[in-house]
């Protein structure tokens, strides 16, 4: 069977060979499940995800949302697919089973994640955003609170948003002026209004749970004084029945270039009457709360990039094999037939480079969900830091090195298709206009540059760096062992060492006077961490497939793992490389400019 | 005033103080133009482009087009404008006079297309592809054929097209099967399908000229047997007057991811009544006549590009230096008001990056359009060989670098404006969609590569190859006399030595039974050729500049021209060099890989 939106026989690679996720169940918390239940469940996503979410990729891209009289529709062949998401359970996938979730490993879910997104992201969005919301109750609601919103919103029976950012309040979230009042009876009033909710209001759902950021009366300034709120769209009674509408309005839908099936709102709260909520975790701790949750969204993000690329490269592939133009190279028979344009050397050149960063992400998304589940089921707090340290340093990479990449392979996969790839003949130019929304939302990569220099990069003294520095250079030390091998893994450790000494130049610089100048290149440096993660994960996998390659009839999988790998390596790197030392130069023309210098 | 779409300064800069541009007033083809004309060709360009063009540019895209009952209907606002286009005389600016057209050098129309394109490419395109069919009637029409089409076809009364692509053929054009069959009375009836027709029809104009490639009866398979014809939409007597429709139909209009304003067109010849086509040039000689008009064409959609990102970065300076939001590094004040944006580092480091690349860009696509002028000016046929081989050679590069560099220039001006700049309120979003065709469209990037490492890099055995070294050596030798510039021209000197190696070693490869692995690296070699050229033009650029900084009014433009190639060679250009490391890898990966690897 042809291999749609994700490749199968790779996920199944990086799970139970590349990572043995199957090794989680020996620990309590997953003991419940089976390798043979895992396999199961990634079959029935798939099998879920392109059978009821597929159909409606290009459906809810050309309806797209509509706002009338204050509520906002979906697009109509949402409806049936978003209840059987629901009916199938597919949201909650590892949430805790005493609220309804599925308690599953992040890495598990990182497959059916895939399958999803690639399938419909915007419709996928809904229960993400719904979990996300069910995930703040679950760690700051009381009980009453958790025993009246959870469930619903785990099952997708109520949805959820986030509701952060305001007009002047976008990146700075510590100018937000919303304001919340006490009421005397542990709820309080609030008033303000907030753009670009996603999904503020929509007709899937009876319900809608909103955490939102407002600064209590007599708060500090900035972001020690936003504290957060649980408002929902419909008051719920103490015996959980749905009571008075709550008086958070969607006042206008966001025209956007992608993601036409998601609802992206304005929204006021209390502008007409009441709008209550509850105060989640401490006054004036709600950024601390907002946070703590902000690495799942992150990988997140990076995981929608990435399952766009891996659906766009799968369209390529499919398309390059299929379709028929010109000869092969060097053929000077005018009389001979056309063959498939993966014959041609700079289509493979755009395939092979879509595989080996497709491939790599797969890899580093579903290990940064991995270290989700290791820290989890850590048996010593060492083991729990070590693991956490590397959710904490590989967060920002993970989601604007994605974003970056990912984007980047939907526009070769694009130039794969030609002309054709423009035209909505074929989904690609959706994929790409959807893509492009990851650099930008949950913290632009501008943001996850300053927090990946400035806080996590010394975080411990450096330790959680160097903890990630020796995880590379197990894997290089691996790979030598291995003959055919040997080069790859001698060039990845020299681009280490070179890695080190730029960072802790760059590390260095930021803690000076000239932090300006650090700050120029904190993108950039991340940007060299994203390619050495990845190249890291290509060779993890090379060590794997090349003990695999007597296996006659995955020879073709298992050499490909090479191959990426050789590709990567020899390609890539160089150009790794290359941007060291351009950051290492450390120009500061960008700082030193003069600003009326920008244009004329 | 603040610069919007184009940044007239830097036009200036480099028409008149890097190029001299006034100085081709001096030979005979241009002495009827003074510099003063030229300036107000330019001011006026502007003012038209901005008051008629710029207004109509989100509606086009809003409105798109509509087919109905075989009619295209084009967006409603676009026939004033259209007729203004017109009456202005702003389409067939380097034309012949002879036949209406306005006789400018092309350097100067660059800048007049900077501001059509940068304010509304579809509606400029209009007249760019009645021109092309005008050029091609020029080049290759019986003195009859001129007389009854040019004036009409320059003026832009009738519109014009480019008829080459067929479902099965694209990029393979000499897979057309179109017929052609005499009529024994000087005409051909033509039957046949093509695909992908830029205003293929259109409301706008009473007529519309149409070049088809075609094969005649019994002609020679592949491209030696294709011929070129001349189809107008309605017959024109031997009068001038309009004769009868002329059977060429539109039978469908693509959905596209941008370009609205402009339909893709499905057309069929000759399927319910006679459609007649006149021959131009010689019988199967018609890909020689086609590829003689691609240099323009080619530069047209690398100077769209640029245009598109040139509008992109002034958007994006402006939206930078207006929009609050955070506190300047390193401020611990949280009452401190907000900073508008470009003090952020991040921000400027994309600005900074922006503005290299678009001035590099601008004056590139400039230089091969002066190349055109010098070439024509020529007073010996050494000098006319020089600038022939100079577009020969950079023709595939500006169309390529451009068309993907000022993507990625849009992309980073969306980066600019955060999650505003993915919605339909400011026209980032558009430029992005309308910018990124312009990598595949008038022969794909691939095929530009191609191109280059096949037939332009060993022109006239290496001759032409090292004309362009040459040059950019003179310009290395021209910084070396300034001290402030020394390091810099030292460094692109390294960086020449590298490439001229690189660029041997390469097309050796290609000359070789590995030459499959050769053109693997045909893209990368000309991006890096691009890379080099834009170096070599901001270097250019500080040579010219640094001499002026006295200059205390305009000081910051003068710094800035020095700051734009600093932050290039001491940022970029290492980069480059590590690009040219992993060619001269020459790993052969995405060659080796068996394709069944390609996806499980």
């Amino acid at each position: 069977m042809t291999q749609t939106i994700a490749d199968r026989r790779d996920i199944d690679f990086v799970l139970f060979e590349q990572f043995e996720a199957d090794s989680l169940i020996k620990s309590e918390k997953y003991a419940d499940f089976t390798k043979k239940m895992l396999d199961m469940i990634i079959t029935e996503a798939r099998s879920f995800a392109l059978k009821e979410f597929l159909p409606t990729y290009k459906e809810g891209d050309r309806e797209g949302v509509r706002l009338e009289n204050g509520a906002v529709t979906v697009p109509e062949c949402y409806r049936r697919a978003h209840k059987l998401y629901q009916e199938g359970e597919w949201l909650a996938l590892t949430q805790s089973p005493e609220y309804g979730g599925q308690g599953l490993p992040h890495v598990i879910a990182q497959a059916v994640f895939e399958y999803l997104i690639g399938s419909n992201y915007t419709l996928t969005m809904y229960g993400i955003l719904a979990c996300g919301s069910g995930k703040l109750i679950e760690l700051y609601g009381s009980q009453k609170i958790k025993d009246l919103f959870l469930q619903n919103v785990y099952s997708g029976k109520w949805g959820g948003t986030m509701l952060l950012t305001e007009p002047q309040a976008g990146s700075d979230l510590g100018s937000i002026t919303t304001q919340a009042v006490s009421n005397g009876d542990g709820t309080y009033s609030l008033k303000g209004n907030k753009i670009f909710i996603s999904n503020g209001d929509q007709n899937l759902t009876e319900n809608i749970i909103h955490p939102v950021l407002a600064r209590i009366q007599g708060a500090p300034a900035g972001t020690r004084g936003i504290s957060l709120f649980l408002v929902p769209k419909f008051w719920v009674n103490d015996d959980g029945s749905i009571g008075e509408f709550n008086h958070i309005t969607c006042t206008g839908i966001e025209e956007k270039m992608g993601l036409h099936g998601s609802p992206t709102c304005s929204m006021s709260m209390g502008e007409k009457g009441l709008c209550r909520g509850y105060l989640l975790g401490e006054e004036n701790k709600g950024m601390a709360g907002m946070f703590q949750m902000m690495n799942d969204v992150r990988l997140e993000v990076g995981t929608q990039s990435f399952a766009h690329a891996s659906a766009a490269y799968l369209y390529a592939v499919d398309y390059a094999t299929q379709r028929l133009q010109g000869r092969k190279l060097g053929d000077t028979d005018l009389n001979a037939p056309q063959v498939p344009i993966v014959h041609h050397p700079d289509v493979r050149r755009m395939l092979m480079s879509m595989k080996a960063y497709v491939e790599g992400m797969r890899s580093f998304t579903y290990y940064v969900a991995l270290c989700f589940d290791k820290a989890a089921c850590a048996e010593t707090d060492a083991q729990k830091q070590h693991y956490t340290g590397l959710i904490d340093i590989l967060t920002p990479v993970v989601k604007s090195y994605c974003s970056e990449k990912g984007f980047d392979v939907c526009v070769q996969a694009m130039q794969v298709f030609g002309g054709y790839g423009y035209t909505k003949d074929y989904p690609i130019e959706q994929i790409l206009r959807d893509c492009k929304i990851c650099s930008i939302y949950e913290g632009s990569n501008g943001i996850q540059a300053m927090d990946f220099l400035g806080r996590k990069l010394g975080m411990n003294n450096g330790q959680v760096f160097l903890s990630l520095s020796l995880e590379i250079e197990k894997t290089i030390a691996m790979a030598k062992t291995h003959d055919p091998l040997f080069t790859m893994a001698q060039k990845l450790g020299q681009a280490m060492e070179t890695f080190k000494e730029t960072a802790l130049l760059i590390a260095r610089l930021a803690s000076s006077k000239n932090f300006d100048t650090a700050f120029l290149y904190a993108h950039p440096l991340m940007e060299v961490t994203g390619d050495l993660v990845m190249a890291w994960m290509l060779l993890w996998r090379a060590t794997v497939a090349i003990t695999r390659t007597a296996d006659k009839k995955q020879a073709s999988f298992y050499q490909g793992q090479i191959k990426s790998a050789e590709y990567f390596i020899h390609a890539m790197i160089p150009i790794t490389l290359g941007k060291m030392e351009s950051i290492k130069n450390c120009n500061d023309a960008a700082i030193s400019i003069r600003e009326d210098a920008f244009a004329g």
